[in-house]
Order: C-alpha cells, then structure tokens, then sequence
C-alpha cells in the first residue's frame, strides 16, 4: 500500500523562479514540485503539495491530513521564527516530521537562528536548495522500506 | 430583542476531542458548542461561533460582528502569544470582552506566560476548562438583563 | 441533597454601592448577596455569606465552615497581597477554592499583581464586577451535577 | 456649622504613657486626645477619638465616619507598613487625611522606611510627637477657614 | 509613460472613521483613499489601494505587484512588530518601499517600538496622520521626475 | 505567689488535630494545653491561654497580660511573617518572651524562613513539636524559681 | 534502664561566671553542671559533661559516647562557625542532638549567623540561658518516656 | 564522465558497531560505507572513504582530493568542536560539502552544541542516522545531473 | 640505613570501619595500618603511624618528625578545607609529602571541593580508597631506592 | 593468565631525559618505561607502551587495545586540555583507566587546570613524576589480585 | 609593682630558626624571647612566655593569664585567619592586646589577608621581623608609666 | 661556521598558490622558499623547511632540530588557536622563535585573535605576507652578527 508523504511550504516560497530569474534563477516551485512528484513515483509514494502564505491555511491543512500522512516535509519559511500556532497543529502530528530550509538560516540574520518549529520536528535538513526535498523523501522512503520488511528504523 | 453573543476560538482548537481521543479525551468542539448554544438558547442569546486557524479571519470576523455584537468570548489559543493585530482588532469592540483558556497557562512552557490580548480584554476565566465558556456566557446573560431592566451594568 | 458553597469577602467590599453612588454605582453587597441567594436557590445550593474588614473573622469562618462547604468563592480584597494566615486556612480546606476579583488586578497597581492566595485556590475569575460571583455558583453548579449524575467533573 | 475631624490611633498607640512610664514618659492617649479636644474647641471643630489595635475595627471606623468626616488625622502605627486594608479605607474617604507618626519612622529600622498608607493620604506629619496632631488639627482648620471665606484651599 | 504606485494597508485600518467616529473620527480609508488618488492624478501617477487583514493576503498582492509597481506605501498596522514572513515578501520588491504609521509608533506602548519591516523599506514616515500618505507619494514623484530627467535619484 | 504564664498561639493553630486527623495527626491544641496545664500546675504557675486567628485580638491580649505576665510563650503562626503590630505589642512587654514554631520553619517555604517577631523575643525553640511549649515551660519555672530564691536570673 | 546523655560545651564555656562576675555574672559552668546533673537524677537520666576549648578533644569525645549516648546536648561555641571535622564528627551520631547557644547568635555578629553544625543537628534552643541546657534535657526525657511507654516520639 | 564524491568520518567512527555491539548496534561502518557504495553504484559515482583518527591526515585528504572532488561528505566527529584546521581547510574545497552527524549534537554535552566547521559548509543533516549519508549522496546526485543536462545547480 | 615515613589521618579517620559497619564497611583504619606496615617491612621502611582528632597534636607531630622523616602521607580528614596551620606545618617539612583522600573530594559537598594543603604538598592521590596508602608507599620507596643507589630522585 | 595494562604517554613525552639534560634530567621515556618493565614483571603483568605526538594515533592505539586491555595508565600532555576525540576513546574502553600527570598540574599555567579526560577517568595521580606510572601499575596489580582472590576490587 | 606582660606565640612558630636555618635563618624563638626579656628586664616589667600549635592550649593559656595579666602581645600564626575560639577568649581580656605578625601577611597568599583576631585586639603590628615584639612592649611600657604618673592613656 | 635556521609552515600552508589561483594568487610555498633560501644565502645561514597537516608531525619535527637550531620561523596556522601541544615542544627548544601569520589574524573571526603559541615564542610577525619570512630571517641574522661580533644580543 503507498504510502503519503505531504510537502509544507510557507510564505513567500511560491515566488521560487518567477521573480527576477536573473537573480534567483529560474527553477519555480511548480518545477521543484514536479520533481518532487516524479521522485515520489519512483518510491511509490502518493505526495501532496501545499504552499501557502496564509500561516492559518497552513495550519488547515496540517490538520486536514495529520491522521493519515505518513510522513511531513516542511519549510516553515519566515513562520520558523514566530508561528507557535504551527507548531501546535503540528504537535499533533504522529508521523515524522522533516524541518527544511533552502539556505543555511544559521549564516544569516540573527533572528533567523532561532526556530520555534524544532521542538516538534523529528530532523532538520539545511542550506541544500530544493534538492533538499528530494533527499528528504529519500529517507522518509527509506524508513518505509524499513517498515515493509520489518527491519528497525 | 435578542442579545447576540460571538464565541470565537483561535488555532488548533477545532481539532479537540477529534483527534488521538485516548490521549486529549472525546468532547469535541462541537459537543462544546452544542451545550453552548443550549445555554443561550435557556438565555434567549443568539450565539454565534467562529473558529479559524487564520489570524486574518479571526481579525476579520471580530471587525464584522464587533460593531453589533454584545458580547465576546474568545479562547486565542497560540495566537494569545503574539498576536499584536488580533489585540488591536478587539481594542475597537466596544463590547465585553472575555478571554477564556481552558488549561492554565501559567502552568505550561514559559512562551505560554504572556498575554498580549490581556490589557484589551474585560476578564479571564482559566482553568476551569469547558464549563468556562458557559459560565462566561452565564455572565454576559447578566449583563444583558441588567442592561434589558435598566439597571446599570 | 442540596449541596453548600460559602461566599467570602474581604476588607472593603462591605461598603459596595453604599458609599457615594454617584461614583461607585449602587448595588450593594447585599443586592449582589440577594442575586446570588436566589442563583443558588434555582440551582438548589445552600448559600451562606460573610464579609468581615478582619482577617481574624474570615480565618474563624473558614475554618468553620471549611470541612462541611462543598465550594467556596473568595473576593480577598487587599488580603490577597499579604495574608499568608488567609492563605494557611483556605490550604485546610478541600473542596473547590474559587479566588475572584471584581476588577482587573493586573491593570491597576503593580502591588496588587501578586496574590498570596491563588497558589492555595482552584481557579481564578477577574474583571467581571458582581456578576462573577454568579457565575463562580454556575461552574461550581455544574461540577455538583457532574457529580449527581457520575459524570467526571 | 461646626466642622468633624476624626482621630484614629492605631495598634498599640493606646499604650503611650500608661506602660512603665520611667521610659516612655507619663504622657497618656488620653493625656494627648485631651489636648487635640481643647485646641479643637478653640478651632469650633467637633472632634472624634478612636483608637484599635484590629485592623478590621479601623476600617469599620474609616467606613462609618468616612462619609460625614471634615478631616481624618490618622496614626495608623504598624499597619503603616502593610496594610493595604487600610489603605483601601482610607481611599474611599473624600476630605483630607493626615498620616501622622510620632517619631521619625524613617530613622528607625528599615522596615519603618515604608508606608502603604501614604499614596492615599493627603500629607504626612512625622517626627514630632504628641504635638503633631496639634499641628495637623491647626491645618484641618486653616482649610475650613478658606472654605468659609470662600477662598480655594 | 504614468508610473504605478501601490498602497498598502494592513489589519484595522479598514476600520478608520467606520466605527466609533465621536472616539476616532469620521475619516475614513475611503476617503484617505480619495485624497491619495487625487493626489496621484495630480502627479499623473496611477494608484492601487489595498486592504487586508490577512498576513497572507498582504503577501500575495505584494507578490502580484512587486514585479510592476514602481514605488509601493505600506503601513503593515500590528504586522509591522512580528510579521518576518511580509518582510521576506517586501525584500523581494525591486521599487522603493515607503514603511508609514500614521500614529508616531515610538510614543506608544513598548511593543510597538520595534519594527521588523524597517530592514527592509526605503525609508519610513511616522506620526503625520493620513497626509503622510501624501508626502509619501510627493516623495515618490519626485523620484520618478528625476528619472525622467535623467538626474540621478 | 504564684507566677502568671501566658501561651498565645496565633492564626490556624486552634485546628490542630481535629481537621483530617488522617493527614495531620489528633492531638488537638485543647491537648496540647492540657499537658501544659499538668505542667503548669507542677511548677505551681498560673496559666492562661488564648488562641486567635485575630491580630488585633492578640494584641489587645499581649497588652491586657503584658504588665501583669511572669512569661509569654507565643506561637505567632502565619503573622510571624508580615505582623509588625504584633512585633510592636511584645516588645512593650518586660517580661521574657519565647517565640516557638512546632516544625522547623527553615526546611519550609521561602517565606516561612523570615521572622519579624524575634528580634523583640528573647528565644526561640525550633523544630521539637508540641513538647516545645512544656520546655517553654520549664525554662520560665526556672527563672521564677530563680528569683524566689533571690539568685540571679 | 536509665538513659545516657551527654553535654558538650566548646571553646571558653569553662571561663562562664569565673571571670569579671560583675559583667558576666557568677554563675559558672560548674554550677550549670550541677543543675543539669540535678535535673538528669529527677529524669533517671545517666549524664556526662565534657568541656574542652580543644576542637579535637571535642571530636575525640563525640566519638567515644556517641555510639552508647541516647541524647547529645552540644553548646559548640565558636567552633560552630567553621569546624567541618565536629560537624564530621556528628554525622556519625545516630541518637537526637540539640544544638544549643546561650545568647541570640542572630542578634550578634554577621559571621555567628552561620552555623556549619545546624544541618547535622535534629533542633535549636537559642537565646535561653544556662537554662536552656535544662530544658533540652527535659525534651530528651519526654522523649525517651514516650519510648517507654511505646508511644510516638 | 563518473563524478566522484568523498565520504570523510572522523576520530572513533570506525568503531560503529564493532565494540560493545549490545550498547551501539552491529551496523559497522563498513556495513554503512557498503550501503553508500551500493547506491553510488547506482548513481555511477564514483566514491572513496576515508576515515581517520589523525586530524592531520583528514586534512591531507581533504587537499589530495579537494580539487578534483566534486562532493564531499564528511561526519567531523569530535573534531566538529575544535579543529580549526579542518575548517580551514574545507575552506579551500570548491564543491559542496555536507556536514553530516549521526545523532542531534544539540541533545548531548553542551560541548558539542558548537561547531567550528559549520560556516564553511553547504549544509548539514541532523539526526537521521545512517541513512543520512544515502540521503547526502542522493543530493549530490542531483547536483550533477544537473550539470550533466546543463541545468542550473 | 631505614628510611623513616610517617602516615599521618586527621579527625574521624580512627571511625574506619567500626562505627555502623553496615553503612561503612568493615575495614578499620588498623586494618589498613597493618596492611601499610606490611608493605613497609617489604620496602625496610621505617613506619610510623599516627592519627588525630586534633589540629594541634597533627601540627606537633609534624613538626617533630618533619626534620627526620624521609616521607609524609597525610590525609588531613576536614582540616583539608580551613586548617592553614597545619598547612604551614607542612610547608617546613623537606621531605615529599602526599595528600591523600579516600574518595573523589570533587564529588561531595561544594565545601570539600577546595584544599588548602594541596599548594604545599608534592603530589596528590584521589579516588583510590586505602590501596591509595599503599601505592603512596610504593612512590616514597622508589625516591629511598634512588637515594641509595646515587641516583637522581 | 596474565593481565594486560597499556601505558599511553601524549606528545612531548618522549623527549624527556633525552633534550637538555642539564635542565630536565638524563631519565628518558625508555628509562621510565623499561622501570615499568620490570614493575609489570613483578606483578606478572603483561605491559604495552605507547607515545605519540599524534592525538590521531593514541586514538588508534586507544581502540586497538581498549576491548582487550585490564587497565589503562594515560598521560595525555597537552591533550589533556582540548582533546575531545581522545576523551570519546576512552569512554568506550570499559576497564580502569588512571589519568598521570608527572607535575603538578594545579601549580601551572591555568589554561592547565582543566582536564577534559578526568570525567572519563576512574581516577588520578598527579605530581609524582615518572613513579606515578610504577605506582599506578601497583594500584592496579592490587585490584588484579582482588580478583583473583575473589575479594571486592 | 612590676607589671606583667603575656607574650603568645600560635603555630609552628616554635620552628623558628631551628629548622632548615640556611633558608629561615638560625634567629631562633628562644634568642627572641631573650631579646624580649632583656628588654622587659630595662622596663621593670614581668614577662612571661608561651608557645603553642594547639588552637586550644592557646585559649587555655589566655584564660589563665587574661585576669591579672596587664598586657598581651599575640602572634596567632594561622590562626589569625579563622579561629573564631582565640577570637572569643581574647575578647574577654581587660588589658591591652597588641596582634603581632612577623611579616607582612597583606603581602602574601590571599587567605593571609584577613584576620578575625584583629576586631577584639587593641592594635597591630605587622611585618616588622622579631624587633616588632621589642616595640609591642616599648608601647606597652609607655601605657604602664602614663598610669604611674596618673596622666591618661 | 653557518648558523641553522628552520622554517616550520602549519596546516594549508602548502597550498598557497597551487589551489585556485585566480582567488588565491600562484605564489606558491616553494617559490616563498626559495625566496628566503636566497636571503638565507645572502646572510651565509643554512636554511630548513617544513610543512605539514599533522599537528604530530610538526612536533616530531620541533624535536628533531630544536637542539641544534639557531633559529625557528614558525607560522601554526589553524594550530595557533589551540595546539597547547605544539606549545610544549616550542617551549623546548632554546633558539629565538619568530611566529609568522601571513595576514592579520586580528582583523579577521574573532578565533583566530587568541594565540596559544604566542607566549613561547620569542617575536611575532603578523600580516605582512611572505615578506614577513624574509625580514624574520633578517632579524635572526642581526642577532647572528651580534653573537660574532661580540655585542649583547
């Protein structure tokens, strides 16, 4: 049986590649999504995506599919830094939970160091662009396969 | 004439008694809203619910019945912390006010301590879990009979 | 069996409504005991009052009435902030321990921000005049038919 | 019409001169409250004694005369420097009140420095014994004087 | 060829002049909004206006407009003390960004000293009321002027 | 002629073995008096006692016994934390003075461990129960035997 | 069986009421020996007095009854602000010890405030005299009566 | 053309699972660097471990196969939180390079909550075990097809 | 010729082992001598014992055999943390001298973590319990075998 | 069957005695390490040695002998101080392990006061010079002889 | 009548000059007390001497002489940095009291820098080598012909 | 007859200007050797390298010719902010030692401000780039004049 992974993505990460490509290039999230989805095709894995700027649509949706997801990525975007009210929708989620960041939070601004998400997250991966997502449902395929041949996580 | 009555819950709070029943217990909000209405039907009240995950729609909800409603109870949840626009939204209600936290929070993570709804509110109830929203609807009946009777407030 | 809550009030609170109405109102204490008598005989409480400007009366009535009282509300007044012989008394007693406040004792002066008492109460209701006294009765009400009816309170 | 001034003394103060007078003097209360009568008569001021060592039997003084009173002299011993009781009193009292203390309480041991009395009282006399409350009856009755003459106090 | 400007309003100010006038005053956003576009067509600028109090809605108009407009004017009400998410989006805006309060923000209550958006704006005018949309937008035509003459800016 | 001992003991110590005897043993204070009275009679020194949960009543009684009293034992309860009134009665009062707390008031909460009253005692015993008081005893025997004897105190 | 009790006094005890008796009095420590001693046969208690200004006779001492003694009375004078090796010493000791001063060590010095003994020791009697010794005697006796007589100690 | 991608392990890694296999598990770094190379042989890269306990021979590896390497991975061990050197030399590697610990550095020893190698590489993976050096490789994977396509990095 | 070494064991040393065997086990500080003297006899060493309960007899004994003894072990019991004479004591003795301690002194009481003799001894053995004695002896025996021989220390 | 200690000596070590002899003495490591020799030979212990300048090649050794190894003697020199990797070395080795200073450690520079290794140490021997091995290997022959008498260690 | 002075002499300072006389000298206590006594011998004053390392010998000896001695000279050694007990003994001593230090003990190790004998003495002199003993009694000698002339101290 | 001197280069140094030299510049270590090899020359002194990775193999080396060197030139590189091990061997070695940093080592992360090495050595030479070699071996050559002609140092 697939399972279903979810990919979060917070404020402003809809404007991934469209806006001035001469600076942040021109890979869009619809792009990093399709290649999500085609990464989740080879694992046999059903992938939902949800961007939103709206913290409460997040928080919607983290509660839409919490009970049934078996696995959470999500990139908080500027939510990591004061949404304690994701951080309680997503407290009350069972499965694993990976915090991802595209850029290494820890050599920017200083109030980018802190985040309120970490608490709850099971890991974090940092500072690997979109591919980062990828790697993230690698190894949430991984504790899958583990599962499916009763192998310890 | 009917006093109307706007009972408002912030984030997360949708999901009580819904999810892991074993562990946060089996009255949903529904349940909760039910012996409400029941009340208010018992007060003559209309009531009014509104829950939202959004900080937007809570703001924008407040500032639709704020000018005709006449009364307010609201359990902020996480938004309690941090949310200087919800505060600025009630400040304009001129009605009663009453903030409700079903747990105590001053008996939780220290982030839970402070209030920023606090100084704009009328009262706190805390502690006294669900039973707290009828008692403070209980309340506002009071007020309305006074005001019904022409007696002060 | 009709159950006995005990209401207790503090220095003060004697001269509500009696000493220039034209600033503080005119509802005395015995109009707000007269509303509370009658809540309690619809809810089939056997009340009983007391407000004494003396610390010594308030110890020796609950301590009399401590071990027979199935709730007991308490307005403090300025022995909130100092009377560690209230405080010893009420940790004696083992019913349900409301402490109320008519005003919003975090918005006047910082010595009122600290109550001795609220380590030994159940809860707390501030800020909602008279009418808190009314409804401290409805919540204790429902936790007396939670129990007549082997619900958990 | 003759004017009222109230002379409460308290915790102790009904000592002064009566215990081993070979150090406190022989000057009694009575001794004094015999002066502050002859001088009021001097100044046509009706005047009123009452002296507690219960913090309680002074607010039921402060409480009855407090509405009929010109003036309150007020020596309010120990209390001083804890009973916001008290000091609650004495807030609802509309005319002038004088906290007197006999000796200089700020020369004394550190927890003599503090009065919680002294927000609500009008002005303080400290430091110069019995006659003090003379001096405080000689300004009660400068005030009165204005009002009959119709100037501004 | 006219430049675009784009104003911006965060939560509550939709309710200027709207709801209490004898306390706020009869102005409303409409009409700021009138006096602005009269302004602008003095200018020959053309003018957006929007309103929200929505955090996400706030970030996707400025999402939509940032990649066109040529000046925008925001004043983000309560977001401006935590919202990093609309910062984040504002950072992506090539144009200048006029941050504007229309109360002098530092002489208010401590939490509203802090600014999080400022990092990121041109440049901010605080306490001028509703002109200082005005001399916002003078200021912006005078940069466009200079463009147009080919001074630099 | 006989000696004249008084035993005052402050707020809450007249429930002593008769509230839950389960939690906080049964011998009563009418017990503890008893054998003081056995004691008493012994030594042949008259005894008197009084127990309030007043402040005022005990300073009225240090005052009414303090001339006449061979020896004060006192167990100031909660007031040995905040009554500097009581502070002020006992040290008008010549004869000795043994302030006793049946449990070690340092191994308790903080502000259990300050004491206003011992700077006027000339003793204290700690910690050793209701046993405390017949030692009390004792020692004042001695004093009287002492100077009936004509020795030195 | 008569029990055994040992009195301990530390460092210049020996000089109490032999030198300058105009100042400190006549009553020397073999008087209170004796009286102690009088006190112990009334009690059928066995006692041992030992006196040294030497810290290790102390300890030497405390070694050799501790093992036998049923009650340990110790007055460690100067000792009892830094000898770690007697607090050592006691530690060892399972019966009750009464640590015992005769002046009120917190009305003196700052460094006799500090007591290195007190958290080994089982009570204090401070401030009483030579008389204390006699009433922590009486204390152990009615100990060692309520063992007899299988009652609670 | 085969890309080639290094996979460095500090001090005591080469202990995994071969000592006290009932306290660390029995996955052994080979097992671990056979799983690396088995899906490197699905990615035809090229791949070279290298594990030492010498900081100086890291460091040599390092610069042997900085330039030509096109990704490195490499778990610092201890040397995380001092070794300037390692730092200083990935400092000169221009490929990416991933910072890899087995376990979250942040729930041990404070000492280990710092890394000194952290500012100089691409990113880091926290907490995901063994797996997360499948996930490192799966990233870097993909940095090189997309050079492969011509595609942005 | 015999070397002479002096094992000297400050206050409460002499309760090895005989006091409450059950707590402390059963080995005594003569069971350990005559372990020590053993070892001696093997090594033709000269052994002298000597313990104390007294700060001075330490000192005299140091000072008589200092000027001949060819080594001193000393554990200084609870002197180690105030007795500065026994420290200068020690400071005029020629020979090695090695501090010992039973236990890790670091792992007790916060006073026992300082020593003042540590700074005037040679060496210090922690942790070792009585084999530490033994090994001390083994050290002072290898010094006399160079002696012997001619060869350097 | 023989038991098995492994010396480790840290850098510098081996230039003792072979480098300014005028200065440091002619006693090389070879010296000191064929004295151990013969200690061990005594003892019927089987003895290793090992020293390094290199942190990476104790490590090596560390692991190559910890699982087999009855204990471990270790001066790390200058590793003492900043050697983390060496410290998580020792803390998989499961036999006693004695950390060796040949100086007195406390005496020196501060940075030289604190030892990272000691909280994986069982215990040390510090400031006896190249003894300090000799006696270490006794205390451990000691503990292999409890053994093999099946005394406690 | 010859006067008599007490010269007290603490911890190994019996030692001096009599061991390791190249480093300390070969001045020996006994050469300076035949200074002293020659000295005393010109003043017609009576001198005794007393030397002890016992902290208890010493309070002893002042206890013997304190009451007819007419002058103390005390060089405590290390006592003078924490015996309380020599502290309290001095301090029933009617006479003068010089505290005598052979060096300069401010120039030393920093626990050498306070003395707790100081507060009960009448002067010091500090780092003046044995001729300070000599002028001690100089200014003795000066006091006791001020008395014989009858001129004031 | 030629005096020696050793140039000793940390870890990276030997990378200089063969990595990246469109970043770094393409003067490499070599050519900086043979620079001062030709100074070296010009002054008659015969000159030694050294580079490597290994903190080990940098104190090998500083053993091996610290006897017989003239002269050290040293730049630690990372190793200078916390080799306490390469310190120890310098320490050794009694030659004038030079420390070189290439750059200011000051002007860059604040790490890299504190020296280990520094208080061993003899000089120090910072951020003058490869010139800084040559005007170190210029200094050693003046005091290689001075020692030939006789003059102090």
């Amino acid at each position: 049986m697939a399972r279903m992974v979810v990919v979060l993505n917070g404020p402003n990460l809809n404007m991934l590649g469209t806006r001035q490509p001469q600076i942040y290039g021109t890979t869009t999230l619809a792009d990093i999504e399709a290649r999500i989805r085609d990464r989740a095709g080879a694992h046999t894995i059903d992938i939902t995506f949800f961007q939103s700027n709206h913290e409460g649509a997040l928080i919607d949706r983290i509660q839409e599919v919490g009970p049934t997801a078996d696995g959470v990525i999500i990139n908080p975007g500027a939510f990591t830094h004061y949404s304690y009210a994701i951080r309680d929708a997503l407290a009350m989620v069972p499965c694993p939970i990976i915090e991802l960041h595209l850029s290494n939070i820890h050599a920017r601004e200083s109030f980018r160091h802190t985040s309120v998400i970490a608490p709850v997250a099971s890991g974090q991966i940092v500072g690997m662009g979109w591919r980062g997502y990828l790697i993230a449902l690698d190894y949430l395929a991984m504790l899958f396969d583990a599962d499916a041949e009763g192998e310890p996580r």
